[in-house]
Protein backbone atom coordinates (compact mmCIF):
# COMPACT_ATOMS: atom_id res chain seq x y z
CA UNK A 1 0.00 0.00 0.00
CA UNK A 2 1.18 3.19 -1.10
CA UNK A 3 1.08 5.78 1.48
CA UNK A 4 2.54 9.60 1.17
CA UNK A 5 3.32 11.76 4.61
CA UNK A 6 2.22 15.23 4.91
CA UNK A 7 3.86 17.40 7.45
CA UNK A 8 3.36 21.22 6.12
CA UNK A 9 0.46 22.62 6.30
CA UNK A 10 1.73 24.71 3.24
CA UNK A 11 1.20 21.40 1.30
CA UNK A 12 -0.11 22.38 -2.12
CA UNK A 13 -2.41 19.54 -1.89
CA UNK A 14 -3.54 20.53 1.77
CA UNK A 15 -4.30 24.29 0.86
CA UNK A 16 -6.76 23.03 -1.60
CA UNK A 17 -8.43 20.62 0.44
CA UNK A 18 -9.02 23.30 3.20
CA UNK A 19 -10.64 25.40 0.34
CA UNK A 20 -12.96 22.63 0.04
CA UNK A 21 -14.34 24.20 3.30
CA UNK A 22 -16.26 26.74 1.38
CA UNK A 23 -15.76 25.75 -2.15
CA UNK A 24 -17.48 22.47 -2.30
CA UNK A 25 -18.85 23.09 -5.79
CA UNK A 26 -16.60 19.87 -7.26
CA UNK A 27 -15.54 18.06 -4.45
CA UNK A 28 -16.11 18.59 -0.75
CA UNK A 29 -14.63 16.81 3.09
CA UNK A 30 -15.83 14.25 4.67
CA UNK A 31 -14.67 13.70 8.70
CA UNK A 32 -14.88 10.37 11.05
CA UNK A 33 -14.62 7.16 10.64
CA UNK A 34 -18.56 6.07 10.21
CA UNK A 35 -19.12 8.76 7.56
CA UNK A 36 -16.24 7.26 5.60
CA UNK A 37 -16.97 3.99 5.86
CA UNK A 38 -20.53 4.68 4.33
CA UNK A 39 -18.67 7.17 1.51
CA UNK A 40 -16.49 3.86 0.10
CA UNK A 41 -19.62 1.61 -0.50
CA UNK A 42 -20.65 4.42 -2.89
CA UNK A 43 -17.25 4.76 -4.92
CA UNK A 44 -17.16 8.54 -4.27
CA UNK A 45 -14.26 8.98 -2.36
CA UNK A 46 -10.70 10.46 -4.12
CA UNK A 47 -7.94 10.40 -1.05
CA UNK A 48 -8.18 9.36 2.65
CA UNK A 49 -6.19 11.38 5.14
CA UNK A 50 -5.27 10.79 8.16
CA UNK A 51 -3.72 10.86 11.05
CA UNK A 52 -1.96 8.19 14.03
CA UNK A 53 -4.92 8.15 15.91
CA UNK A 54 -6.85 6.88 12.33
CA UNK A 55 -9.08 3.81 13.57
CA UNK A 56 -10.69 2.47 9.89
CA UNK A 57 -8.97 -0.31 7.68
CA UNK A 58 -6.87 1.16 4.88
CA UNK A 59 -6.70 -1.96 3.27
CA UNK A 60 -10.32 -1.52 2.52
CA UNK A 61 -9.51 1.35 0.67
CA UNK A 62 -8.40 0.42 -2.80
CA UNK A 63 -5.16 1.75 -4.77
CA UNK A 64 -7.38 4.19 -6.56
CA UNK A 65 -7.65 6.11 -3.24
CA UNK A 66 -4.57 7.98 -2.64
CA UNK A 67 -3.84 8.01 0.97
CA UNK A 68 -1.60 10.53 3.52
CA UNK A 69 -0.39 10.38 6.48
CA UNK A 70 -1.08 13.39 8.08
CA UNK A 71 0.37 15.36 11.64
CA UNK A 72 -2.23 16.51 13.76
CA UNK A 73 -1.68 20.08 12.68
CA UNK A 74 -2.54 19.98 9.22
CA UNK A 75 -5.39 17.73 10.26
CA UNK A 76 -6.17 20.78 12.26
CA UNK A 77 -5.78 22.80 9.15
CA UNK A 78 -8.51 20.90 6.56
CA UNK A 79 -11.09 20.05 9.81
CA UNK A 80 -14.33 21.89 10.62
CA UNK A 81 -14.61 20.87 14.21
CA UNK A 82 -12.69 21.57 16.81
CA UNK A 83 -11.83 17.70 18.26
CA UNK A 84 -10.91 15.70 14.59
CA UNK A 85 -11.23 12.10 14.62
CA UNK A 86 -8.26 11.38 12.51
CA UNK A 87 -9.45 10.68 9.73
CA UNK A 88 -10.69 12.63 6.52
CA UNK A 89 -11.62 11.92 2.93
CA UNK A 90 -11.94 14.29 0.12
CA UNK A 91 -14.70 13.29 -1.67
CA UNK A 92 -15.99 13.84 -5.35
CA UNK A 93 -19.60 15.23 -6.34
CA UNK A 94 -21.42 12.72 -8.75
CA UNK A 95 -24.89 14.38 -9.98
CA UNK A 96 -27.79 12.62 -9.98
CA UNK A 97 -30.64 12.80 -12.05
CA UNK A 98 -34.20 13.82 -9.80
CA UNK A 99 -35.87 10.07 -9.31
CA UNK A 100 -38.95 10.86 -10.96
CA UNK A 101 -40.74 7.10 -9.58
CA UNK A 102 -39.98 8.73 -6.03
CA UNK A 103 -41.65 12.02 -4.07
CA UNK A 104 -39.42 14.85 -4.14
CA UNK A 105 -38.32 17.40 -1.10
CA UNK A 106 -38.02 21.29 -2.76
CA UNK A 107 -36.28 23.54 -0.57
CA UNK A 108 -37.05 26.95 -1.20
CA UNK A 109 -34.01 29.40 0.17
CA UNK A 110 -33.26 26.96 3.56
CA UNK A 111 -30.19 29.03 4.94
CA UNK A 112 -29.18 27.04 8.02
CA UNK A 113 -26.55 23.96 7.62
CA UNK A 114 -28.28 22.19 10.15
CA UNK A 115 -31.66 21.95 9.03
CA UNK A 116 -30.99 21.21 5.53
CA UNK A 117 -28.39 18.41 6.75
CA UNK A 118 -31.51 16.80 8.89
CA UNK A 119 -34.13 17.58 5.94
CA UNK A 120 -31.11 15.00 4.21
CA UNK A 121 -31.59 12.37 6.79
CA UNK A 122 -34.95 12.50 7.13
CA UNK A 123 -35.96 12.35 3.56
CA UNK A 124 -33.62 9.13 2.98
CA UNK A 125 -35.71 8.48 6.21
CA UNK A 126 -39.33 9.07 4.69
CA UNK A 127 -38.21 7.79 0.79
CA UNK A 128 -38.05 10.92 -0.38
CA UNK A 129 -35.37 10.14 -2.69
CA UNK A 130 -34.54 13.38 -4.53
CA UNK A 131 -33.80 17.04 -2.85
CA UNK A 132 -33.92 20.21 -4.91
CA UNK A 133 -32.68 23.57 -3.59
CA UNK A 134 -33.54 27.05 -4.92
CA UNK A 135 -30.40 28.42 -5.92
CA UNK A 136 -30.33 30.83 -2.70
CA UNK A 137 -30.19 28.04 -0.13
CA UNK A 138 -27.11 26.93 1.53
CA UNK A 139 -25.55 23.83 -0.36
CA UNK A 140 -25.70 20.41 0.15
CA UNK A 141 -21.85 19.82 0.51
CA UNK A 142 -20.89 22.17 2.94
CA UNK A 143 -19.05 20.62 5.90
CA UNK A 144 -21.92 21.43 8.67
CA UNK A 145 -24.59 20.34 6.44
CA UNK A 146 -22.67 16.80 5.46
CA UNK A 147 -22.31 16.44 9.32
CA UNK A 148 -25.56 17.00 9.84
CA UNK A 149 -26.72 14.00 7.30
CA UNK A 150 -24.67 11.39 9.70
CA UNK A 151 -24.03 9.51 5.89
CA UNK A 152 -27.19 9.76 4.42
CA UNK A 153 -26.68 11.87 1.67
CA UNK A 154 -24.46 9.56 -0.45
CA UNK A 155 -27.73 7.59 -2.46
CA UNK A 156 -29.59 11.01 -2.58
CA UNK A 157 -30.19 12.70 -6.06
CA UNK A 158 -29.06 16.36 -4.42
CA UNK A 159 -30.43 18.93 -7.27
CA UNK A 160 -29.58 22.53 -7.33
CA UNK A 161 -32.12 24.06 -9.59
CA UNK A 162 -33.87 27.36 -10.40
CA UNK A 163 -37.39 26.53 -8.43
CA UNK A 164 -39.98 27.99 -10.80
CA UNK A 165 -38.95 25.94 -13.88
CA UNK A 166 -38.78 22.36 -11.28
CA UNK A 167 -42.33 23.29 -10.09
CA UNK A 168 -43.58 23.31 -13.63
CA UNK A 169 -41.19 20.37 -14.47
CA UNK A 170 -42.56 18.46 -11.51
CA UNK A 171 -46.02 19.39 -12.52
CA UNK A 172 -45.51 17.98 -15.80
CA UNK A 173 -44.67 15.05 -13.90
CA UNK A 174 -47.71 14.78 -12.51
CA UNK A 175 -46.39 15.18 -9.24
CA UNK A 176 -48.93 16.81 -6.03
CA UNK A 177 -47.52 20.16 -5.28
CA UNK A 178 -47.85 20.41 -1.69
CA UNK A 179 -46.86 23.73 0.38
CA UNK A 180 -46.82 24.70 3.54
CA UNK A 181 -47.60 28.37 3.49
CA UNK A 182 -48.21 29.70 6.72
CA UNK A 183 -51.53 31.73 7.85
CA UNK A 184 -53.02 31.48 4.27
CA UNK A 185 -56.12 31.21 4.53
CA UNK A 186 -56.21 29.33 1.32
CA UNK A 187 -59.41 27.18 -0.37
CA UNK A 188 -56.14 24.77 -0.55
CA UNK A 189 -55.66 23.87 2.82
CA UNK A 190 -55.33 20.66 4.18
CA UNK A 191 -54.71 19.03 7.09
CA UNK A 192 -54.36 15.39 7.24
CA UNK A 193 -52.40 13.19 4.99
CA UNK A 194 -55.25 11.49 2.99
CA UNK A 195 -54.99 13.74 -0.10
CA UNK A 196 -51.45 12.21 -0.47
CA UNK A 197 -52.80 8.87 -1.27
CA UNK A 198 -51.36 7.05 -4.48
CA UNK A 199 -50.17 10.28 -5.22
CA UNK A 200 -46.69 11.45 -6.12
CA UNK A 201 -45.40 14.74 -3.80
CA UNK A 202 -43.28 17.26 -4.33
CA UNK A 203 -43.09 19.43 -1.06
CA UNK A 204 -41.89 22.72 -1.01
CA UNK A 205 -40.87 24.12 2.45
CA UNK A 206 -39.64 28.18 2.80
CA UNK A 207 -37.07 29.70 4.43
CA UNK A 208 -36.36 29.85 8.15
CA UNK A 209 -37.70 33.40 8.79
CA UNK A 210 -39.96 34.07 6.17
CA UNK A 211 -41.16 30.57 4.55
CA UNK A 212 -42.13 29.95 1.45
CA UNK A 213 -41.65 33.07 -1.51
CA UNK A 214 -45.51 33.91 -1.83
CA UNK A 215 -44.67 33.84 -5.94
CA UNK A 216 -45.22 29.84 -5.59
CA UNK A 217 -48.58 30.26 -3.59
CA UNK A 218 -50.53 29.95 -7.33
CA UNK A 219 -48.47 26.71 -8.64
CA UNK A 220 -49.29 24.56 -5.25
CA UNK A 221 -52.09 21.89 -5.63
CA UNK A 222 -52.56 21.77 -1.56
CA UNK A 223 -51.40 23.77 1.25
CA UNK A 224 -50.78 21.27 4.20
CA UNK A 225 -50.69 23.19 7.62
CA UNK A 226 -49.68 20.87 10.74
CA UNK A 227 -51.88 20.71 13.93
CA UNK A 228 -50.83 22.42 16.38
CA UNK A 229 -50.79 25.20 19.43
CA UNK A 230 -52.04 28.62 18.56
CA UNK A 231 -49.62 29.84 21.10
CA UNK A 232 -46.67 28.59 18.62
CA UNK A 233 -46.03 30.68 15.37
CA UNK A 234 -44.01 28.01 13.75
CA UNK A 235 -42.25 25.33 13.75
CA UNK A 236 -38.23 24.83 12.75
CA UNK A 237 -38.28 24.22 9.07
CA UNK A 238 -36.64 20.62 9.64
CA UNK A 239 -39.17 19.80 11.86
CA UNK A 240 -42.22 20.47 9.78
CA UNK A 241 -40.58 18.72 6.87
CA UNK A 242 -40.19 15.59 8.91
CA UNK A 243 -43.10 15.67 10.13
CA UNK A 244 -44.87 15.95 7.02
CA UNK A 245 -42.70 13.31 4.77
CA UNK A 246 -43.39 10.96 7.94
CA UNK A 247 -47.30 11.34 7.75
CA UNK A 248 -46.74 10.81 3.38
CA UNK A 249 -44.83 7.42 4.50
CA UNK A 250 -46.88 6.39 6.59
CA UNK A 251 -49.98 5.62 3.98
CA UNK B 1 -36.75 56.96 32.36
CA UNK B 2 -33.49 56.76 33.61
CA UNK B 3 -30.95 55.07 31.55
CA UNK B 4 -27.23 54.60 32.57
CA UNK B 5 -24.95 54.32 29.90
CA UNK B 6 -22.22 52.06 30.12
CA UNK B 7 -18.88 52.70 27.60
CA UNK B 8 -16.24 49.98 29.02
CA UNK B 9 -16.53 46.43 28.94
CA UNK B 10 -14.85 45.76 32.00
CA UNK B 11 -17.60 47.70 33.64
CA UNK B 12 -18.80 45.10 36.91
CA UNK B 13 -22.25 44.71 35.55
CA UNK B 14 -20.78 43.78 31.84
CA UNK B 15 -18.37 41.82 33.78
CA UNK B 16 -21.33 39.85 35.19
CA UNK B 17 -23.34 39.33 32.41
CA UNK B 18 -20.59 38.24 30.20
CA UNK B 19 -20.46 35.33 32.19
CA UNK B 20 -23.79 34.06 31.85
CA UNK B 21 -22.74 33.14 28.09
CA UNK B 22 -21.42 29.68 30.24
CA UNK B 23 -22.70 29.90 33.83
CA UNK B 24 -27.06 30.33 33.34
CA UNK B 25 -28.20 28.64 36.88
CA UNK B 26 -29.86 31.41 37.64
CA UNK B 27 -30.41 34.25 35.03
CA UNK B 28 -29.51 33.96 31.49
CA UNK B 29 -28.81 36.68 28.46
CA UNK B 30 -31.62 36.94 25.83
CA UNK B 31 -30.86 38.66 22.32
CA UNK B 32 -32.84 40.07 19.98
CA UNK B 33 -36.34 42.16 19.82
CA UNK B 34 -38.45 39.94 19.20
CA UNK B 35 -37.33 37.12 22.20
CA UNK B 36 -37.69 40.35 24.59
CA UNK B 37 -40.88 41.23 23.61
CA UNK B 38 -41.88 38.00 24.64
CA UNK B 39 -40.13 37.96 27.88
CA UNK B 40 -41.49 41.21 28.64
CA UNK B 41 -45.00 39.66 28.86
CA UNK B 42 -43.95 37.00 31.28
CA UNK B 43 -42.09 39.02 33.45
CA UNK B 44 -39.09 37.85 33.73
CA UNK B 45 -36.69 40.65 32.43
CA UNK B 46 -34.25 42.30 35.24
CA UNK B 47 -32.81 44.79 32.80
CA UNK B 48 -32.36 45.60 29.28
CA UNK B 49 -28.89 46.51 27.41
CA UNK B 50 -29.30 48.36 24.23
CA UNK B 51 -26.77 50.09 21.49
CA UNK B 52 -28.06 52.84 19.26
CA UNK B 53 -29.16 50.58 16.84
CA UNK B 54 -31.59 49.45 19.36
CA UNK B 55 -35.63 49.43 17.79
CA UNK B 56 -37.61 48.01 20.89
CA UNK B 57 -40.25 50.34 22.31
CA UNK B 58 -38.34 51.63 25.75
CA UNK B 59 -41.07 52.93 27.74
CA UNK B 60 -42.64 49.79 27.43
CA UNK B 61 -40.44 48.33 30.02
CA UNK B 62 -41.32 49.72 33.22
CA UNK B 63 -39.15 51.49 36.26
CA UNK B 64 -38.44 47.93 37.89
CA UNK B 65 -36.27 46.92 34.49
CA UNK B 66 -32.81 48.80 34.60
CA UNK B 67 -32.09 50.43 31.29
CA UNK B 68 -28.59 50.48 29.98
CA UNK B 69 -27.21 52.30 26.92
CA UNK B 70 -24.00 50.30 26.08
CA UNK B 71 -21.51 50.81 22.72
CA UNK B 72 -21.39 48.45 20.39
CA UNK B 73 -18.28 47.10 21.50
CA UNK B 74 -19.83 46.40 24.98
CA UNK B 75 -22.65 44.67 22.83
CA UNK B 76 -20.34 42.44 21.23
CA UNK B 77 -18.54 41.36 24.55
CA UNK B 78 -21.94 40.24 25.62
CA UNK B 79 -23.39 38.66 22.59
CA UNK B 80 -23.15 34.81 21.67
CA UNK B 81 -23.70 35.74 18.45
CA UNK B 82 -21.07 37.38 15.15
CA UNK B 83 -23.90 39.87 14.55
CA UNK B 84 -26.12 41.16 17.31
CA UNK B 85 -29.25 42.96 16.56
CA UNK B 86 -28.29 45.64 19.44
CA UNK B 87 -30.86 44.69 22.36
CA UNK B 88 -30.14 42.49 25.27
CA UNK B 89 -31.84 41.44 28.14
CA UNK B 90 -31.16 39.87 31.26
CA UNK B 91 -33.43 37.36 32.56
CA UNK B 92 -34.68 35.77 36.61
CA UNK B 93 -34.96 31.88 36.07
CA UNK B 94 -38.22 31.33 37.83
CA UNK B 95 -38.96 27.77 38.37
CA UNK B 96 -42.10 26.37 37.74
CA UNK B 97 -43.64 23.11 38.75
CA UNK B 98 -44.61 20.09 35.88
CA UNK B 99 -47.65 20.65 34.83
CA UNK B 100 -49.43 17.15 35.69
CA UNK B 101 -52.74 17.93 33.83
CA UNK B 102 -50.41 17.65 30.57
CA UNK B 103 -47.85 15.49 28.92
CA UNK B 104 -44.53 15.67 29.71
CA UNK B 105 -41.27 15.42 27.72
CA UNK B 106 -38.26 13.85 29.27
CA UNK B 107 -34.64 14.09 27.85
CA UNK B 108 -32.03 11.63 29.00
CA UNK B 109 -28.91 13.70 27.68
CA UNK B 110 -29.97 15.42 24.98
CA UNK B 111 -26.47 17.53 24.62
CA UNK B 112 -26.80 19.79 21.25
CA UNK B 113 -27.93 22.98 22.31
CA UNK B 114 -30.08 23.19 19.44
CA UNK B 115 -31.94 19.79 19.83
CA UNK B 116 -32.77 21.08 23.27
CA UNK B 117 -34.08 24.88 21.65
CA UNK B 118 -36.00 22.86 18.88
CA UNK B 119 -37.79 19.91 20.75
CA UNK B 120 -38.90 23.11 23.82
CA UNK B 121 -40.43 25.09 20.55
CA UNK B 122 -42.08 21.57 19.87
CA UNK B 123 -43.26 20.45 22.81
CA UNK B 124 -44.94 24.11 23.33
CA UNK B 125 -46.79 23.61 19.75
CA UNK B 126 -48.02 19.97 20.59
CA UNK B 127 -48.89 20.50 24.27
CA UNK B 128 -46.18 19.02 26.27
CA UNK B 129 -45.87 21.93 28.83
CA UNK B 130 -43.54 20.18 30.70
CA UNK B 131 -39.31 19.09 29.85
CA UNK B 132 -37.58 17.18 32.63
CA UNK B 133 -34.32 16.63 31.40
CA UNK B 134 -31.52 14.44 32.86
CA UNK B 135 -28.81 15.78 34.94
CA UNK B 136 -26.04 15.41 32.37
CA UNK B 137 -28.64 17.13 29.30
CA UNK B 138 -27.46 20.67 28.39
CA UNK B 139 -28.82 23.97 30.42
CA UNK B 140 -32.47 24.83 29.19
CA UNK B 141 -30.85 28.04 29.65
CA UNK B 142 -27.76 28.02 27.39
CA UNK B 143 -27.79 30.91 24.93
CA UNK B 144 -27.60 28.31 21.61
CA UNK B 145 -30.79 26.91 23.48
CA UNK B 146 -32.70 29.92 23.86
CA UNK B 147 -31.99 31.03 21.01
CA UNK B 148 -33.45 28.07 19.28
CA UNK B 149 -36.37 28.12 21.17
CA UNK B 150 -37.63 30.73 18.93
CA UNK B 151 -38.84 32.45 21.88
CA UNK B 152 -41.25 29.76 23.27
CA UNK B 153 -39.69 28.70 26.44
CA UNK B 154 -41.45 31.30 29.16
CA UNK B 155 -44.55 29.51 29.36
CA UNK B 156 -42.68 25.96 29.61
CA UNK B 157 -41.77 23.99 32.90
CA UNK B 158 -38.39 23.48 32.36
CA UNK B 159 -36.75 21.18 35.26
CA UNK B 160 -33.82 19.52 35.76
CA UNK B 161 -34.05 16.43 37.72
CA UNK B 162 -32.31 13.03 38.27
CA UNK B 163 -34.92 11.25 35.52
CA UNK B 164 -34.85 7.80 37.80
CA UNK B 165 -37.23 9.45 40.55
CA UNK B 166 -38.84 11.27 37.82
CA UNK B 167 -40.18 8.12 36.13
CA UNK B 168 -41.30 6.88 38.93
CA UNK B 169 -43.07 9.95 40.50
CA UNK B 170 -44.80 9.95 37.20
CA UNK B 171 -45.26 6.61 36.99
CA UNK B 172 -47.35 6.76 39.98
CA UNK B 173 -49.50 9.84 38.72
CA UNK B 174 -50.64 7.43 36.31
CA UNK B 175 -48.56 8.59 33.37
CA UNK B 176 -48.01 6.24 30.23
CA UNK B 177 -44.17 5.87 29.95
CA UNK B 178 -43.40 5.88 26.17
CA UNK B 179 -39.83 4.86 25.19
CA UNK B 180 -37.92 5.65 21.99
CA UNK B 181 -35.41 2.76 22.03
CA UNK B 182 -34.17 1.68 18.47
CA UNK B 183 -33.40 -2.06 17.87
CA UNK B 184 -35.14 -3.47 20.89
CA UNK B 185 -37.28 -6.27 20.10
CA UNK B 186 -39.74 -6.16 22.32
CA UNK B 187 -43.20 -7.33 23.27
CA UNK B 188 -43.81 -2.72 24.31
CA UNK B 189 -43.07 -2.02 20.93
CA UNK B 190 -45.95 0.06 18.95
CA UNK B 191 -45.38 1.89 15.25
CA UNK B 192 -49.15 3.90 15.38
CA UNK B 193 -50.55 6.41 18.47
CA UNK B 194 -53.44 4.52 18.84
CA UNK B 195 -52.37 3.69 22.66
CA UNK B 196 -52.01 6.88 23.23
CA UNK B 197 -55.59 8.12 23.62
CA UNK B 198 -56.68 9.51 26.74
CA UNK B 199 -53.83 9.24 28.38
CA UNK B 200 -51.26 11.61 29.92
CA UNK B 201 -47.90 10.60 27.91
CA UNK B 202 -44.09 11.16 29.25
CA UNK B 203 -42.17 10.66 26.11
CA UNK B 204 -38.09 10.11 27.21
CA UNK B 205 -36.15 10.45 23.99
CA UNK B 206 -32.16 9.78 24.88
CA UNK B 207 -28.98 10.92 23.89
CA UNK B 208 -27.72 11.89 19.65
CA UNK B 209 -25.21 9.19 19.63
CA UNK B 210 -26.59 6.38 21.96
CA UNK B 211 -29.62 6.66 22.61
CA UNK B 212 -31.80 6.34 25.88
CA UNK B 213 -30.05 4.53 28.77
CA UNK B 214 -30.72 1.02 28.68
CA UNK B 215 -31.41 1.17 32.63
CA UNK B 216 -34.73 2.43 31.77
CA UNK B 217 -35.75 -0.23 29.35
CA UNK B 218 -37.83 -1.72 32.48
CA UNK B 219 -39.70 1.22 33.30
CA UNK B 220 -41.42 2.19 30.01
CA UNK B 221 -44.91 0.73 29.18
CA UNK B 222 -44.26 1.33 25.48
CA UNK B 223 -42.03 1.49 23.02
CA UNK B 224 -42.75 3.63 19.86
CA UNK B 225 -41.00 2.95 16.76
CA UNK B 226 -41.41 5.28 14.21
CA UNK B 227 -42.11 3.88 10.63
CA UNK B 228 -39.27 4.81 8.46
CA UNK B 229 -36.33 3.05 5.08
CA UNK B 230 -34.53 0.39 6.72
CA UNK B 231 -31.27 2.17 5.37
CA UNK B 232 -31.58 4.76 7.69
CA UNK B 233 -29.95 3.91 11.53
CA UNK B 234 -32.04 6.95 13.56
CA UNK B 235 -33.47 10.30 12.82
CA UNK B 236 -32.26 13.23 14.72
CA UNK B 237 -33.53 13.22 18.01
CA UNK B 238 -35.29 16.76 18.19
CA UNK B 239 -36.94 15.27 14.92
CA UNK B 240 -38.32 11.40 16.19
CA UNK B 241 -39.47 13.83 19.20
CA UNK B 242 -41.19 15.85 17.47
CA UNK B 243 -42.67 13.45 15.53
CA UNK B 244 -44.22 11.50 17.86
CA UNK B 245 -45.48 14.29 19.69
CA UNK B 246 -47.42 15.80 17.20
CA UNK B 247 -49.05 12.19 16.55
CA UNK B 248 -49.95 12.35 20.14
CA UNK B 249 -51.18 15.92 19.44
CA UNK B 250 -53.53 15.00 16.45
CA UNK B 251 -55.70 12.01 18.55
Amino acid sequence: MDINTITSTKNEYIKEISKLKTDYSEKYILEGVHTIEEALKYGVIESILFTNKNTIKLSEYGDAIKKYLITEEVAQKISAVKTNQGVFAVCKIIEKEIDLSSNVLVLDDVQDPGNMGTLIRSAKAFGFNSIVAGERSVGFFNPKVVRSTQANHFSMSLVKKNLEQMIKFLKANEYLIVGTFLNQDSKKTITSNTKFKDKKIALILGNEGNGIDIEYLESIDVNYVIKMSEEVESLNVAIAGSIIMSSIYKI
